[in-house]
C-alpha cells in the first residue's frame, strides 16, 4: 500500500471514482460562490462564451478535491498542500455530465531538512466522452517513513 | 469606469470587501468538497500540521472567488477565466476568521486574433490580523471595446 514520500515513484498513476454533477448542484455552488449568468441562468448563459450553463471552475475544483481525498492516494495519510500549479479549464461542466480524475505521480522533492517530501502528482479530470475539463498539480507535502 | 480590456493598466489595484469565515461554513463546505480532519473535527485537527480547525484552501479559494465577483473589476462583464497560476495557501483560515483581498494587474497582453486580451490580476487575501493567507493569478480573458 501506498501510504509515506517512500512509497511513491515517478509514474505511479492513480485514478479515482466518477461524480455525475447536477444542474441543482451547479446552481447551488455557484449561488454561493460564483454567481455570474455562466452558472446560474440558462438562458443568459446561452448568450456566453461558454455557450449555455456550466460549474463554475471553482466547483470543478472542489468537485475534484472530493473525488481525490476519497481516492486515497496516501492511504491512511490526509492530504495537505501548499499551493496548486497549472490549474487550467479545459471545456465546460455541464448538466449531467460524470467527472473523473486520473493522476500521475510527475515530481518527487524529499526535504533536506524535514521528515517529509514534495509529491506532485498532475491530476486531469475527465467528462463521460473522455474529454479533459480540468488539470492540477497540487504541492503535496508528504511524511517519509520513519525509521526503525 | 474599467470595463473592457483597453481600461485597464499595470499596476492598477483593486479591493474586495470582507467575509466572515464561520466555523459552520467550514464545516459545511468540507463535509461535501473535502472532509479531512483538518476541517471537519477540532479535536483531530489539533493534532495535525494545521494545529486546529482550518478552512479547506478550495473553501478559501471559493469565497475568494466570491468577493472577486461583487468587487466588478470588470464592471458589467463577467469574468472568465481559463485557469489560474501561482495558486498558493500561506497561513490557516480559522474560524472567525475575516477575508478581503486586494488585486494589481500585473500584466496585460492583447491578442493578435481576437477582440480581447488576457488581463492578469494578482490577488492576495489577507485575514483580519492583515496576515496574507492566499494568492491567486487567474487568466483572465477581457473583450476589447468595440471600435466605432
Amino acid at each position: 500500500m501506498i501510504e509515506w514520500f517512500d512509497d511513491l515513484a515517478l509514474g505511479m498513476r492513480f485514478k479515482t471514482a466518477d461524480k455525475l454533477v447536477t444542474r441543482e448542484d451547479i446552481k447551488r455552488f455557484a449561488s454561493e460562490f460564483d454567481p455570474q449568468p455562466y452558472h446560474i441562468d440558462e438562458t443568459a448563459a446561452e448568450r456566453t462564451p461558454l455557450k449555455g450553463l456550466a460549474a463554475s471552475g471553482w466547483h470543478t475544483a472542489a468537485i475534484a478535491m472530493r473525488l481525490i481525498v476519497d481516492a486515497r492516494p496516501l492511504g491512511p495519510h490526509p492530504l495537505l498542500g501548499a499551493g496548486v500549479d497549472d490549474l487550467r479549464w479545459f471545456a465546460p461542466v455541464r448538466p449531467g455530465d460524470v467527472i473523473h480524475l486520473e493522476g500521475e505521480v510527475i515530481e518527487l522533492t524529499p526535504s533536506k531538512t524535514k521528515p517529509q517530501g514534495i509529491a506532485r502528482i498532475k491530476w486531469t479530470a475527465f467528462n463521460q466522452h473522455g474529454d479533459p475539463v480540468y488539470t492540477v498539480t497540487p504541492i503535496g507535502l508528504v511524511p517519509r517513513r520513519p525509521s526503525g
